[in-house]
């Protein structure tokens, strides 16, 4: 009768002393409901993103010393933690002290010693180092140790063995990625099972959500639990964590498989709790895998949630956004609204001689619709100012005393209305309403660039910026019909073509709009972005010529065709969008807001680039020749 | 009679063409001068920097493709150059394509393969993974393939034997890192060195100009040299790369050591460069290790280098410059014209109500002495009619119908002025001069945030932001002494007071300015980031009761009790700075644009941070309550 609390909480982190409260409150709790163990998950202690922070010694020995108190509190009940490591005579390969990602186990205030391994913890053997985790960058992984010691993995990674109420257990401890060991030349959870009789696996983790992940991990976890025909826990935190660039919400989600490897327990996603499971009677327990939900469901989920603490963390309680009568700001406006209630929302319409009555009253409508505060603070006049100064400022040349003066174009000035929008208007009203302003940008437009520095791509946070333009219709709907169960958004502002209205030439009364496709290049732009083998315009090419884009893609069928009456016509939209997501596009998310993370990989941290401008291989431009010689 | 051609060649990052063509040309030039090897720097064929296009199987066929080229080229001399080397056959582990950093020796139009080797090119054995490095990220390193293949690096890491004219010739192959092992656990090195006699060895770099990193460059390969009584040749690349937030520039100096250590050859600094070097002549050769020149020559040059390569990368003529009768703007000012000329430059003095006439002067003084274009663009008017606008619109919570207006305070006031600045009138000058305008942050500010977003923290480049104030002022003296040879900063600007002149509190000619306390804050700064085991406040508070605060600082003794009469005084002071540092500064870097980098730890890539907010550790709060209980 062994009965095991799964402790999904809340991790925050670079604050051990918040995290030690959390999971001292929680041993308390599951030593009143008689848990033989308790679980926490990966890096509890210190927080698992935390950028730099790793190279202060004094934060090591900080998370070092609240892990005894943890150690400490282990009376009565077994306690499995995660937090850094340190071994203060040895040194990583950064020249710093030597770091490893650990779990601990403490028994009656003191650490059990996991059989095999020099040190009374558990290394983490497989270190993430793609996407967004840089965990080579800071810790040492137990392979490393393996060849430093000229021993193997296997070696030092035996099950632990736990003696509770006088009966032994043999625990296959894991971290995190130690579970996803598809590509890597070893496997933990294989030597593990081959070192001896298991008795279950723990899986502890600081995984953040991406949109399809956890159904993917319940078919990985679940095979483990099946082939070793043993329990397997996993637990996972909660919160907020960033990189800086890209911010990411951990799921919770946290899961015990049966022998068979069936879900018998699943927590509740982005919510603290303390799960318990009786080992032994886990295979009477019904199936509870999680009813599917439409994709848009969890990414509403994570973006409400995501919002909510990304706020808190910084101490924001009131926010503006402006409002154009499009449906970007129209989303973001609702979701706002949900997460902070109308008192402490401000939508801001800034109209000039270019916006429509149609989007203005649109606007006045959406406002209206959340009951929220609203202002209408006009542009024109600023902007006339700000031409005027310009063209009319005489400009020296002190070498020769030449005079001359600057020429705006109409390009230029519609930059000027956005930044005038931005920078001028919302900083200054954000600041005098006592918050920040948002940036509405979406994925589409984040990656060619299709916005202005300063203008409509400044704020506080990106929020929608790692959805493409069809997940923002998506979330519309969403918002509309299950969220507020009303129409907040109008269905004005759903139908109208999406436009910037900076110029006549973009006029929405007459169906003028923005230059992207997005049926098509929504997910052309995703190729670039988020395939694990990414593709570049000699894929497309190569896709073209076997009539297959759409396919790739996975747009609707038909699209190029469509668009693109004929080779050329395909080729010059490629090279027009290639030049900007790898051209000015990357110049402009160098400055961008933090990014909300929903997708397999999102812009920032996540997706690392330099400024490097556009380059076409050598068989492109072969393939170019021949389809346009045809 | 062995003739070394070492080509020291500007790589062009993601640019495989170009580089190719560069190679191709070196090649000839090489044969011209009847060399018998070439040598080319580490990643000479695609860049080394180059975030995540790594993923982009086209890519790395691309560049297989010119590799191809290449060693087709190798006819009557034998070329050593650095490839990305991909086996379509293996993953790495991140799933995707196996690949390595290698250095390819081509003979005869065909590859040479080295002894034990299980490919036909040299794999680059220690991968760096801190500061802006990624190698871990990307390719896979001799040790990984060594565990994989249940073998030692030792056994895959024997000299590479060379025929040149009927002669055997064992060389030591090394890439770049795999000569400074100091901290990991083999040494490539003492591998070769011991696995049999070796001729001489070669290390092929992509090494990044850092203050200071030439000096012990030559003291580690000098050793190596000497220990293994053979010559070493180092060849590194010159050019720009970038990681998007954080630029390097790549500054040559290709090195020959003699079998003494000594340097008898030195390529110059930031310049393309074919050394020859008859083997056998080495010893006779004179020491010529490059004579030491003040630290800010050295900086100087990196900065002249990075800005003229950024501005040619980005297809930049023309460049405008916000003035304010302070040390930075006149400084980056300064550095632009010489980088640009008069004509290209256009400096924007842009007074509000709070600039005193002494820096209206100054700045009129500075354009003067540059002979460059220069403009006047008052912003008081536009800063008044935001004022009224924010305060007088009616904002209306619409759920009530409540009705209120926005109240602007002096500091919301002050940023308001300093977003006019740079994104109303900046932004829209730069566009319509057809360039861009400067980011002129130093280090210092750019540490604590004392900058306002889309205001002064806006530009297309930071070039300044790697240099404490101490630094700028430096250069300033290095400006008028050295590169102009006459005042061309006004002394007024060395003198004044620095000051932001955006409000009545911050009036120059009163002596009042930023709160920053150079002298002192700059090295306090300079340990939160520079500092390889990163100083925070708990250290701070060890050394202050130590009294050794400006020992461990590095700056002028006996400031701390000048400026802080108690505990309470000190601590209060670092608490402001800690809090900013890591608090609001982060969220200001984020939005930041690339800065130029010369230190050994700039801001962005090299140092990456989360927005996570300040943190205390327990030992910290325990000596504050004993300090402050005194």
């Amino acid at each position: 009768m062994l009965k095991i609390a799964m402790a999904q909480m809340e991790v925050i982190p670079g604050h051990p002393d918040e995290n030690t409260a959390t999971i001292l409150r929680l041993i308390d709790a599951a030593k009143k409901q008689a848990a033989d163990i308790v679980i926490f998950p990966e890096m509890a202690v210190p927080g698992y993103l935390l950028g730099d922070t790793w190279e202060q010694s004094s934060f090591i020995r900080d998370c070092e010393s609240y892990g005894r108190d943890i150690i400490a509190a282990a009376q009565g009940i077994t306690v499995m933690f995660g937090n850094i490591a340190a071994d203060w005579n040895k040194k990583n390969n950064d020249g710093r002290v030597r770091k490893y990602n650990a779990c601990f186990i403490a028994q009656d205030g003191a650490l059990v010693q996991p059989d095999g391994s020099p040190y009374p913890f558990v290394i983490k053997t497989l270190l993430p180092n793609y996407r967004e985790f840089d965990d080579t960058r800071h810790f040492f992984s137990l392979q490393k140790l393996a060849r430093e010691l000229g021993t193997t993995p296997a070696q030092l990674l035996a099950p632990l063995t736990l003696t509770i109420k006088g009966q032994d257990y043999s625990v296959g401890c894991l971290l995190c990625e130690d579970g996803w060991s598809d590509d890597y030349e070893v496997s933990p959870v294989d030597i593990l099972r081959q070192s001896g009789p298991v008795d279950f696996y723990v899986n502890i983790s600081a995984s953040p959500y991406t949109l399809g992940k956890n159904n993917k991990r319940n078919r990985v976890f679940g095979r483990e639990a099946r082939d070793a025909h043993v329990p397997l826990f996993y637990v996972n935190c909660i919160g907020l964590q960033n990189n800086g660039k890209t911010v990411y919400t951990f799921d919770g989600s946290s899961t015990a498989y049966d022998a068979a490897g069936r879900v018998v327990v699943s927590a509740p996603e982005f919510k603290e709790d303390l799960a318990f499971v009786e080992l032994d009677q886990m295979a009477s327990l019904p199936d509870v895998t999680p009813p599917e939900e439409p994709d848009i469901a969890h990414i509403y989920r994570a973006l409400h949630y995501g919002v909510g603490h990304f706020l808190a963390n910084i101490h924001m309680q009131k926010v503006v956004i402006g409002i154009s009568g499009g449906i970007d700001s129209a989303v973001a406006a609702a979701l706002y609204n949900k997460v902070l209630g109308p008192e402490n929302l401000l939508l801001v319409n800034m109209p000039s001689v270019f916006n429509s009555a149609t989007t203005k009253g649109l606007s006045q409508q959406l406002a209206e619709n959340l009951g929220c505060n609203y202002m209408v603070v006009p542009i024109q006049e600023s902007v006339d100012h700000t031409l005027d100064q310009l063209e009319h400022t005489q400009m020296t040349l002190l070498r020769d005393g030449g005079t001359q003066h600057l020429a705006v174009s109409s390009f230029v000035a519609e930059n000027i209305q956005a930044r005038d929008r931005s920078a001028r208007v919302l900083a200054g009203a954000a600041a005098a309403f006592g918050g920040g302003f948002t940036c509405n940008a979406n994925k589409a437009e984040t990656t060619v660039g299709y916005s202005t520095l300063y203008g409509d791509q400044s704020g506080f946070l990106a929020a929608l910026a790692d959805l493409w333009k069809h997940q923002v219709y998506a979330l519309a709907h969403y918002l509309n019909d299950t969220v507020y169960g009303r129409e907040v958004i109008p269905q004005g502002i759903i139908d109208i073509v999406p436009s910037a209205e900076l110029s006549a030439a973009q006029n929405v009364d007459e169906g003028k709009g923005d230059p992207i496709k997005y049926p098509y290049h929504d997910y052309l732009f995703r190729a670039f972005i988020e395939r694990w083998q990414k593709a570049t315009p000699e894929d497309l090419l190569t896709w073209y010529r076997e009539d297959t884009v759409e396919q790739n893609l996975g747009c609707a069928p038909g699209l190029v065709a469509q668009y693109f009456p004929t080779a050329a016509d395909f080729i010059a939209d490629l090279e027009r969008w290639w030049n900007l997501f790898t051209g000015m596009a990357i110049a402009k998310r160098i400055q961008t807001p933090p990014i909300l993370a929903v997708s397999r990989r999102a812009y920032g941290f996540d997706h690392r680039e330099a400024q490097n401008g556009p380059y076409y291989t050598r068989h492109y431009r072969e393939l170019k020749a021949q389809l346009l010689a045809r």
